[in-house]
């Protein structure tokens, strides 16, 4: 009996199991004692990832809630949206501490949540228990919560460019661009010609015009830091390589306020955030330096035009996945909030 | 003695350069009589370019405009920004038709040239004559032009997107945000570690934020189709392939109109175009289709915050600069403007 | 009606299918009549490839050979393996020209065929009556041909890289080893998690190790030119490119010769073809340079333990299927050879 | 004073020096005290490589190597060939530990050296007590040498691809071949039109055939195992990813075996290794597994020309360079050869 806290990874069979795989790997106090996978049921986890030699005896089995329940004291459920619903609330019900990796219990209105993911929410208990899994912005109530929303990749990256200054109020809300770029495996480990290699490779596109799911997510947590009803314009769009995403977005100025001012707003909101740097004038991020690590770079710019431009970049898989999964893993059961993240790092060149 | 129209390419080492010669050697009514490098001077065309078969013969040579002044009827100008300036005017005022590919003539205040490109322009009777080469926008003054300024690649795209609407009245003229992504062969073809192979593959991200050079270019065009001063957000960002920009454009509209009216709008703006495509509601454009051919993609949305967004789509090196050219040649000499432009095909995948 | 060639397309949403598209609308004799495609039956072409935008009125039908007969006077087929046979063996019976990009008449014996395809071979006569596509050996062969077996890719490479030594009888047949690597169109139009995105980006490996089916038809064309019964070691790779295809292709010499003699040979050997070239010494092809046309480059090298290397490259979609089987077809009615291929351009970068 | 080892890194703006500062960042013993570079002197090792911000305060110095002797105890010389030579040798006769990545102390023979490398070797005394620093060959002797000549890349993959077989003379050496191909990184860090963007991207070619300079370095150290002088035939092409380098080798086998055979012969060579693995039978490495760490991963097969085919896959950064260099140093000082080596994980995807 070792002592550590026992993990268990629903939905092991996909790019984000895979790194809260890895991740665990390297952490001290936790041990993964299952990871589910319905399509690779069976097979050794090493059969599907071959560099997991640490997990060389692991067997993906059939997710079984009930079987499960028992086994472990944390739940990371990487399971399809909607499919999630009933498992997450579940394990809720039985006082497990469950992180969410699905959008099922994002959006506290259910409403919103029906008319964005076309799904009826069944567990408005446990949705109203759940704690939106950005520790920079809800740190204390990551550490208590019982069931965890992790943010998805999109918000995240959103989210952390804009806390700052909307916490100042020194945008204009009505008007706020979020221009986002998203590396492929945002997109999920699958049978997909729409990414398969020849379709993706040299080539650039927007998707979810107007219509991406993230949108609402976003725009409840700007809401709720600004204390106001916001709605912005998001757009992503798809770069040929496999990990990274950056946010450009855009917010109109209602103060002179100089860069180096803003600067300043931006360190102080961060300056405890172990994950989060905020670069120096003149400076913007490269998706080359987060891939592979759990932090957010920011670089910020106020144009001609008096429109602050704040540029953030994190992994979609890490920060915008499985490292802030493992962060709020960390503050819920009391380790250090970057066990075995910060020893993550970018593979450069 | 052929017979045919007898163009000059002065810069011809550079990937424009080498788009001008592929596209030339299609043309039925143009010879290529000589081609200028300084740094690959004295070498074979094919010693740089191996594909372009057709010009066994053709030696660079150094850039000697006097000589060459009698030898063309038409110079492609594809030299570095400033060094073209005075080249250019000799051309000029010894009654050539002149093409130029560099940003010198394209600003028609030389204050602000000088405030952007920190370089004085010497040459104000030459720029007053000179006209912007967006044939969508001038087409008969560059059929009678002697000194064309060929657009810049991101203000192509930027400008084609706003056209329409800008045209109708119909957006806020305050905020329009345009964020830019291009391939890396816009960074020309040089020895430079920022665009090599390690530092650019596998990333993503944002240069010149707040500062690129194109931002006046574009505002001078959106102001002078709106008849208003328009000052822009624009920020252009590296994507990791060799060709292709896609620019997603958003502004507010100023009235209640549906998406079906704003495509009707833009249908009817370019129904004449022999280059720009307008997509179907619902579809978006993808570099990998305009990617080799001169083309310009445009695909519309409204979003629920009463916000257009126009993306739109070009080949960098084509309808971004040397097919630009080639279709304004084919205006400046009354040659059908889609001639050697129409036979160009993208390669899927 | 127009006195064209009417061309059937069999197999049309693929790659292959897309490039004989491609390629044919730039062919002034002949007409695509129909186009067929179980997967994407009465989808229009356009709704699969947008940038066809000369067929923007076909549309795609299920395979009915029947029917098609009498529409057609060619006949490309481009099925799967297996699914070729009896519609090839029907429309040859019904006295049509026929194409066939699959690999079910190229084996002389169908022996061999059964062995390494695990599948029988029901049309024997049809078999004999076939022409092995490739122009630089069987030109005469093929004018008088109704059905003509297109060449796979890596045979392609691999003949044309051996047949001028092979043929004068100067290296040991025993122990060639072929070497070859390529881009992922290779693998066909599909989803499949294998050639996704995330799974072939960054990385290189080799696959269908000493089992590829590839193997015994580039073994059947050696020893007819050679003579002798040659066995190969051939290794295929997969290349993180879209397209292009390069093969190193080692073999001792038996004779003390220069790399001056041996260019000699490959350029008396290559003379006359339209689509192959051989490079000066010390140079050596990149796919890049071939991608997008019909040729094959090809590099010879002699190292110091007296081998000849031999590097050859092609477009695996052009020359190493398409662009051949385009070829064939203007050999097989009397048109010039280079007919709508010679106006394929590489686009570089 | 932390009396951890001291440890100097001499041309640290390089790619294998950013390597070895993020590798040694890991190691509880060791610590950077100084790192060199000419062209970056006096900046801020993070200005070159923002992600190693463990070395925040290190700022790079000219190379001087008097000065630096007494601050070191172990140096690593990651300096261009030639270069190293004076400085290497100055550290050697001032009785440091020295691991040299360069090639200048790999070929036992200085003639060897000088035919290849076109420079004289002026430190006979040097060389010949340098030690080839591959681990799997010569672990007792790096544990005592002074000098170590860490292997190249090329040879690291192709040596331990052959080591087993020709140790137990069952492959002909009259005839080997070794194809390999290497990833971007290789060629270094710099500004070269070869190497920029657009000129790599979606292209695959050989380079050196005939003449690249790790020929002998594999020759040297294949005629020590087999005990024979061996010649083989090797050619290097780049394939477009960052990192990572395949090789395929080809020998004839002299004998009756069977796969399993061969593939218990490779297990038992390699079954002490921490960082050798070989592959199941029918499986094949691809490089995206090895990249970021320090194995070698080895699939084999027998094909029907009774021919050996090894694939090796290598980080040529890592097991290819500075891994590889840790790996001796840890060796050298006594430390666990893992060390800081274990934790080093591929990012998949």
């Amino acid at each position: 009996m070792s002592g550590k806290t026992r993990a268990v990874i629903c939905g092991a069979s996909g790019y984000t199991g895979a790194e809260l795989l890895r991740i665990l790997s390297r952490h001290p106090h936790v041990e993964v004692v299952a990871a589910t996978s319905e399509r690779s049921a069976n097979k050794p986890v090493t059969g599907l990832f071959p560099h997991l030699i640490q997990f060389a005896g692991l067997i993906l089995q059939p997710l079984d809630v009930k079987a499960l329940a028992d086994k472990g004291d944390v739940f990371f459920m990487a399971l399809p949206h909607g499919a999630s619903q009933q498992a997450v609330n579940s394990l809720f019900d039985a006082g497990k501490k469950v992180i969410d990796l699905s959008a099922d219990f994002r959006l506290r209105n259910p409403d919103v949540y029906e008319k964005w993911y076309k799904e009826k929410h069944s567990y408005h208990a446990a949705l109203s228990s759940a704690v939106y899994g950005l520790p920079e912005l809800y740190r204390e109530s990551i550490k208590g919560a019982s069931l965890v929303a992790n943010p998805g990749c999109y918000p995240t990256s959103a989210i952390l460019a804009l806390y700052p200054v909307l916490k100042q109020n020194i945008v204009n809300t009505a008007d706020i661009v979020v221009d986002s770029k998203s590396g492929v495996s945002g997109a999920g480990r699958k049978a997909d010609l729409a990414i398969s290699f020849c379709e993706v490779n040299n080539g650039f596109k927007a998707y979810g015009v107007s219509t991406h799911r993230h949108t609402p997510e976003i725009e409840q947590e700007l809401s709720a830091i600004a204390k106001t009803n916001i709605k912005i314009s998001f757009t992503p769009h798809l770069i040929p390589i496999n990990r990274g995403m950056l946010s450009t977005v855009y917010a109109k100025l209602k103060t002179d306020i100089s860069i180096d001012e803003v600067i300043t707003i931006y360190n102080n909101a961060y300056k405890d955030e172990p994950f989060v740097k905020v670069l120096p004038q003149g400076m913007f991020p490269d998706t080359r330096y987060v891939a592979g690590t759990n932090y957010c770079h920011i670089g910020l710019s106020i144009n001609h035009n008096k429109t602050l431009i704040v540029v953030s970049a994190i992994d979609n898989l890490l920060k915008g996945a499985s490292g802030q999964a493992v962060q709020n893993m960390n503050l819920m059961f009391g380790f250090d909030e970057t066990t075995a993240l910060d020893s993550l790092s970018p593979v450069i060149p």
